[in-house]
């Protein structure tokens, strides 16, 4: 196993601990039990966004914290859900008394503590609303997962409803665009190689030098298929069927496509995906109105990628450009 | 060779059909021969930066074409050095009559077709200043360089003589800016894996299981040694030790600290490195004013990480501040 990290055991918190480090002006950190706060939490009046789960996908959620986004994020270790305390105590320390959106990608155990999260916390008489997301086509139960698992959905949701919440707008409201987004979002994702968990210290599963899993999940679970390694745009097609057939969008629909790498996947490389990607959309019809390239919601060292399409409309478009400040995406 | 691509002849290309493709406000890209301008150049009385070198250390330098960075690009082939007409072309498209700057890394290859690039457009009268970057501390020749090699400052030159240029400075001025970036800036990297050159198809070196290079070049060239694997905190030591030996920072300087993914080595990881780097410097009593945690200029799928300071004034960090908006880097 080759990691920059010193102890295993250590890697969530140090990296929590450089998080803070460097980004003093927009988050702080709490170590006992883990979460991340915006540096201004709590605002009164405000609605809170709060989302959380396993390490190893940043910079999802921890990256995601500022101002327009989530007003707090709970990392659990690798791969693993955070705890209800976690949670509860995020809930807490973000309450300005207009009540708190849970984000909760669909995990059987992230669900799980976010539901226990929500209970402590409504005994101190705060108002929980929870979205789970579950945008991810490839499979419809998993190793972790009771219905679709919650992939690249995940970051688009958090940016959206945090511009809403951040325009001050009632949890009622906030919940319901978050839900929009996840209702017209559709994501799949294919692996090139595994990752390793820094504690188990080798791969989560082995792929021949010219193999690729088709319908990864960001934990490694398998997906829907291993085949032969195809080219790029081949990929790009076996990615973006099955998200178009589910989706449902029609000709003349505008989207935003996200291209999303898995952690170990160069730039260059997701560029080439793209311009495929982009390609097919416009073959289709659909006119894509916004667009994102980068490693967003990762899966440690894996190499691979996946495609998130949302449907847009006139009000998440809006909410979409509004402005956002954390350390992984920024625009004034 | 696992990799996210078509054929290995058309990576860069495809790759800038997919830029040019999802960042149609920000850029626009001429394939023959290829740059890439930002989407409003040439900006009349402004001058021009123009950088460039070979693809492979996306999103260096394709990704910070944008307001407030670079005017133009001029990505060669995968680790090549890009050609005297793509520089000239890229030039003579950003001049808006004040001249142009050009910011060239340290490779043999590139100054020279920089310099032959300025020889040509002088012919239609376009004043042209090089400013050559070489901040690596590792080496004092390499495989591709007489002198140091330029690295990570290319990316803190690239946004602090844009934001010069942005506010209107002459050409000289913005030139003595990027020319202080670069004298006092250092860096150093080591590399966990090589890279695969698309064309090549197999890793550039070999490393063993429990081995990494202190001292790697962007490009897989040889570095100060090979060493066992360390901790990540020992390797910041190794590579923070060079870096504050050369540049001579004292106690109560500012420095901006970036911490630079190779290509294929997680955020979570690079957080991790922060944290010593942060507690060092603290140690050493600098102050670390700013600091960029992510993959801003790396060597295809190379898993490692280096580490760069800049020394800071109340001018770069004035200049840094300045709004910036291109693909990869962005604040408002």
């Amino acid at each position: 196993m080759k990691k920059l990290i010193n102890h295993p055991d250590d890697v969530v918190r140090e990296a929590l601990e450089g998080l803070a480090a460097a980004h003093p002006d927009t988050l702080r950190v709490n170590l006992k039990p883990a979460y991340v706060v915006r540096a201004d939490a709590p605002l009164a009046g405000k609605v809170g966004v709060v989302s959380g789960g396993g390490s190893g996908h940043e910079p999802l959620h921890t990256g995601y914290v500022g101002k327009g986004m989530l007003d707090a994020a709970c990392p659990g270790q690798v791969f693993t859900s955070p705890t209800p305390d976690q949670v509860a105590e995020a809930t807490a320390a973000v309450n300005g008394g207009a009540g708190v959106l849970h984000i909760v990608k669909n995990y059987t155990g992230d669900v799980l503590n976010f539901e226990m999260a929500t209970e402590i916390v409504a005994e101190d008489g705060i108002e929980v609303t929870a979205v789970v997301i579950d945008d991810d086509v490839a499979v419809t139960d998993s190793l972790y997962t009771a219905g679709r698992r919650g992939v690249g959905a995940t970051v688009l949701a958090e940016k959206i409803a945090g511009a809403a919440a951040e325009e001050g707008r009632p949890l009622a409201q906030v919940a319901a665009v978050c839900r929009t987004v996840n209702a017209n979002a559709r994501s799949m994702g294919i692996a090139l190689t595994s990752c390793t968990v820094p504690q188990v210290g080798h791969p989560t599963f082995d792929l021949g030098e010219d193999e690729m899993e088709v319908g990864i999940g960001i934990h490694g679970e398998p997906g829907r298929s291993r085949s032969v390694l195809r080219q790029a745009d081949e990929i790009v097609e076996m990615l973006a069927g099955p998200i178009l057939d589910d989706l449902g969008a029609e000709t003349g629909d505008q989207v935003l496509a996200l291209v999303n790498g898995m952690g170990a996947t160069p730039l260059l490389e997701l560029y080439v995906v793209y311009r495929r990607l982009h390609s097919l959309l416009e073959e289709q019809g659909l006119r894509v109105v916004r667009r994102l390239v980068g490693s967003y919601i990762t899966s440690l060292d894996m190499a691979g990628c996946s495609v998130t399409l949302l449907k847009m409309d006139k009000e998440l478009l809006r909410l979409w450009d509004a402005p956002v400040f954390t350390p992984a995406l920024s625009w004034g």
